[in-house]
């Protein structure tokens, strides 16, 4: 488990604060805010699913109206707000209104996410009556992040967040936290993160930016395929660390790209890690591939396979699955140039066989962090990917969330 | 479990034998032909996998050098011959070419199919010194039919076997038979179904008549969303029943595609039914839409969601889930106007959650067959999409298959 971020990693002016409104049933943290003293550049990716939760249709409007600024995202866990018709959309704009009147700042620089089970009523009483000592008690502390972080957990076994601050020059601060245990549960819906930095950054080049990390990390990870009605990933970026402004293509913005992909890639591969049931993290590499696209396509068809996902569960060294994955991907190559190697063992070179020992690969493949390769020999293009195993576990957590 | 064909359902003019030659560890029936007596038409489908099996390339050289006119089919379980080479390849002409000498046929009259294992020599050896005996024991009966459908069993629970004698005027035979537990199972090999009937029609018109018909069958099912190295349907068509040559839209040219259809999506559904580790068919329809193939498309999703078929294995009716996965498919509509209803009981109206009680409904997803429907109010268009539930049974098979 990574620790929590220290106060030293935190970035100037902003605030956090969670507390328990009700909607988990358990008594847990459950609602939070995370706010900027300032009006911050903000971008946002967001799910990619025609159905859409309430709070994604507003924030995404939201987001648009403000030119990408933003001062507060207020977040709740425990019910998704989706399919939920136009109670729904009314309940994430009081949420809105409500904490932008604590806040003296505009509706429209409020954020709102929210995760958890579909189709049910949000309680918004619950939300609206705990947000005003909510928006009291926000700190500038590593505690109140790491209880923001732990409010956001649906069927998480542990909270995600991740720090970076090593840009050169000026000190500036980068953390973030995540939940989610699979791409999607509607019925807990979501993956969340929120990015808040003290850098600064000029809206769009941030959100060009978010996209390409986003390529690499988020969109690059898969639990079982699915993406839910809620994925938030937010980034705040409020200038206060006092640093120049990033530049497009300059020193600083390769740097501000290495520390946002760096927290990004923790954070997705902390949600891998965390995968419902999953005992290992499985590193896809396609190497030598036409496009880079065309590499992710078939690391990705390997990484939702089920067949070498449970393959994994089991330690069994079966590149038969990974090379049959690879071959309905869609994508052409030459099944004849292939290699592949699993946790360093070569067991497959320019399509045929090798021999290898069977034990000693098995015991190879049962570590926590396993690394998969799969070099086409046809080009210059690489793309990874994260996945996880596929235990009995993920299906006892699934077959029985409601029932 | 379906009864095999009776003696009265066989089409004429066909012959079927099947023995142990050792490729299975079990002593099991393991190599099997089914010849005509005279020269059929023929047509087949192959996998679509770009990593494909020496014997699925040859037959598939044959079926095009002989203008889709056959003889026989040899067909292995035991060892896919798969991702083994110039050996490989050589092992499958050596039996296509035995079996056409003892047959005194052409080489490129005779099929050959093959399951099992991946990536391990086929010891044709062991096939060849069964050929004499295999093709001299070939008799005309249901009894030899049966064993046939049992030689070419892998993980498969049962055999799996259809037929039909539907046919206006004169009277017509239609029998199938198939394997497969998945589709795909690289270290077990592959779905195979064979169909044979004395119906008189040429090549290309059964070719077209099979397109169509496994779009609709063999194309709408999935256990587990993966497709194989050997994948193969083959229909062989020998006229022996002396009715006139079926030709394109005639009457009896319908009435075949009924019969083929009916065999096929037989063959089909049990071989989702028998899905490793499944409880219950689902079957899935996607109705008003305005494309079939975006029918398809969105049955096809919510399928293959590992989240639908768990939430299937445990009785849960949950419709967020099924929502979801049509809204990731890919293809266009408006969630506000979606009805869902599983197994019978309406759960969503215009993109609203209906109230239900959770207890009925969950007994009656226990059933064997358990309907989905998802009305989009979009178009006329529909498909329907078979697919069975995802069990902590199916994860330990694939754990620990060659371990």
């Amino acid at each position: 488990m990574k620790q929590a971020p220290s106060e030293a990693a935190l970035p100037r002016g902003f605030q956090f604060a969670a507390t328990a409104c009700g909607l988990k049933k358990t008594g847990a943290l459950d609602l939070a805010i995370l706010s900027s003293d300032v009006s911050a550049s903000a971008a946002a990716v967001f799910t990619q699913n025609l159905v859409v939760a309430a709070p994604v249709l507003l924030s995404k409007k939201h987001l648009e109206r403000s030119g990408g600024r933003m001062r507060a995202v207020v977040v709740n866990a425990g019910n998704a707000n989706c399919a939920t018709g136009a109670q729904g959309a009314a309940a994430s704009l009081r949420t809105v209104e409500e904490a932008a009147r604590r806040l003296r700042a505009q509706p429209e620089e409020v954020f709102v996410c929210s995760t958890g089970v579909i189709g049910v009523p949000l309680p918004v009483e619950k939300i609206l009556r705990a947000l005003p000592s909510l928006t009291r008690n926000r700190r500038p502390s590593a505690r109140s992040f790491a209880e923001l972080s732990l409010a956001i957990c649906t069927t998480d076994t542990r909270p995600k967040t991740a720090a970076s601050f090593k840009m050169a020059g000026k000190r500036i601060h980068l953390v973030g936290c995540a939940k989610g245990a699979g791409m999607i549960h509607p019925n807990m819906a979501t993956t969340l993160a929120f990015v808040v930095t003290d850098a600064a950054i000029a809206p769009a080049l941030l959100q060009k930016t978010l996209n390409e990390v986003t390529r690499r990390t988020f969109n690059s990870i898969s639990v079982d395929g699915d993406t839910s009605t809620n994925d938030t990933l937010l980034v705040l970026a409020n200038g206060e660390a006092g640093a120049p402004i990033i530049t497009s293509g300059s020193k600083a913005h390769r740097a501000f790209i290495l520390a946002l992909e760096g927290v990004c890639q923790s954070l997705a591969l902390q949600i891998v890690a965390d995968g419902e049931g999953a005992q290992r993290v499985i590193e896809i590499e396609v190497r030598h591939a036409k496009s880079e696209a065309g590499a992710r396509r078939i690391a990705e068809t390997i990484a939702t396979s089920p067949l070498v996902k449970t393959a994994f569960a089991g330690g069994d060294p079966n590149w038969g699955r990974v090379f049959a994955a690879a071959g309905r991907s869609g994508v052409k190559f030459d099944p004849a140039l292939v290699d592949i190697e699993m946790a360093g063992i070569p067991v497959l070179r320019r399509g045929q066989p090798l021999g290898f020992n069977e034990r000693a690969a098995s015991n190879k493949l049962l570590a926590d962090h396993v690394a998969l390769v799969v070099d086409l020999h046809a080009g210059d293009a690489a793309a990874r990917y994260w996945t996880c195993d596929f235990t009995s576990e993920y299906v006892r957590i699934n077959a029985s969330y409601r029932t």
